[in-house]
């Protein structure tokens, strides 16, 4: 399955540059969809990390140069990204980028509104905020004993009128009650709890799926059914360990990214694997 | 909008249990759905976490008492989970677990495989092993001067047979070209790249995006078009800060998922705020 990389290319491998991506032998069953797909994730990256600055695409004949590829491969790129929802053909214009993704950093913990407050005005729509019994899984999850209670709020939040995510919270009676009267519209939870409480929050746990979304959840959204979202939960702890907020968001996939800088851990990879292991 | 949590639930409110979720008047606009949402995130997040060690839900009737919630509404919410692919109706049998994301650290630099190798067998079919010309921004990021050649690797990764994800490799020429002889089916590049250069990897900048798949991808990795997948662009550096490994992958959103623990910052917000929107 290895190339040698000095193999001559085929005669017939389509191939429409000086070394267009994947033309040895091994890999001549490659289709257009392939090459597309590569030329795709390159600019899709581009776009979101602000790469265009004038909101238009570089024409056709320099992305056939930059790529070394067809024009029906940039083509087929193009289609890709367009239908999912990130730029748009306009006549006599050109290819439009249509939206860029937020960049939200998964490496301190932040509330939304303060990550994007630079970018927009974030506002919130409260749909729920009310005290409830919770389901056994927020209850132990948020150490709540039989029979307590818990502050449910429920917020879908826009950044500059546009939805962004639906957001759920349970929280801590004691931490959310004192929040039920406070500007929920137009503040960060953790802002919030962190004024009620006179500290700061301590740590969290987030974990983050992707999932089609339903039809409801993308109504509210403004976005077609079925399109991607994040699924974040979200499990935020004082600093003394005890956990207070637990969160459920649903994100527009084309709205926000998640950013992160990982460090390759010292220890022998064997060794990480065998602990890893004992997670599940 | 904030509601009292004393005040008593009116007449005609859709409540089944002792404290249905949002009952209070400002929610009498909820619908069904709404409260649905609700137990589907809950329940995902607990099907994620291996909760339901004998592979089923359990009951109805157990879900509507937990839930404090109507038939109808746990119907809805199974109907969310099943729509995802996370659940389905065995007749005679129950509400079984269809397939449980596995959880991928974003903490540390990890190979997937080196996470996942104690869940099943990570196995790649290499599609590309080549030296190609990079496009401009690939380039950019891995500092190869112009005219200059990388090392593109392409793989469909397996884990226990089933289609995880699509990885797309740039690797710096020096660094890649060692690999091309390696055993690029059976190992994690990351192994491959700290045995070739004999000392280990520094850090990675990684972005996360959810997307619809393409038709094209979806169809190789083995799910309905359209099926929600995770986008990964992943720049890893040698510990002396050069970038020698982009890449770009396209992972299965019911078969992963990411996990983080997250700290507070201990700096005022308001400077955090100021410093994030420096940065576009």
């Amino acid at each position: 399955m290895n190339t040698s990389p000095t193999e001559p290319a085929p005669p017939g491998t389509d191939r429409s540059g000086p070394s267009a991506l994947g033309s040895a032998p091994e890999n001549r069953r490659r289709t257009r969809a392939d090459r597309a797909r590569q030329v795709a994730e390159v600019l899709r990256r581009q776009i979101a990390s602000g790469a265009f600055a004038s909101g238009l695409l570089p024409n056709e004949r320099v992305l056939i140069a930059d790529f070394a590829v067809s024009r029906n491969t940039v083509r087929e790129a193009l289609g890709v990204l367009r239908d999912e929802g990130v730029i748009e053909r306009r006549q006599g214009v050109g290819t439009v980028i249509v939206r860029r993704p937020y960049e939200h950093t998964l490496e301190r913990l932040t509330g939304l509104a303060e990550t994007l407050r630079s970018h927009g005005e974030v506002v919130n729509q409260v749909r729920v905020a009310d005290v409830v019994r919770p389901p056994g899984e927020v209850a132990r999850k948020l150490h709540v004993p039989d029979g307590g209670r818990v502050v449910y709020i429920e917020r879908l939040r826009l950044l500059d009128g546009v939805p962004l995510s639906l957001d759920l919270t349970y929280l801590a009676a004691d931490i959310g009650e004192p929040l039920l009267a406070a500007d929920l519209a137009g503040r960060d939870l953790f802002g919030l709890i962190e004024q009620s409480t006179g500290g700061r929050l301590g740590s969290a746990s987030v974990t983050v799926h992707a999932v089609s979304g339903d039809p409801h959840t993308c109504e509210l959204l403004g976005i077609p059914a079925g399109s991607a979202l994040f699924t974040v939960e979200r499990l935020t702890r004082l600093p003394d360990g005890r956990p207070v907020d637990l969160e459920y968001l649903r994100i527009r996939g084309d709205r926000l990214a998640f950013r992160a800088e990982l460090v390759r851990a010292a220890a022998p990879e064997n060794g990480a694997v065998r602990q890893a292991g004992t997670e599940r």
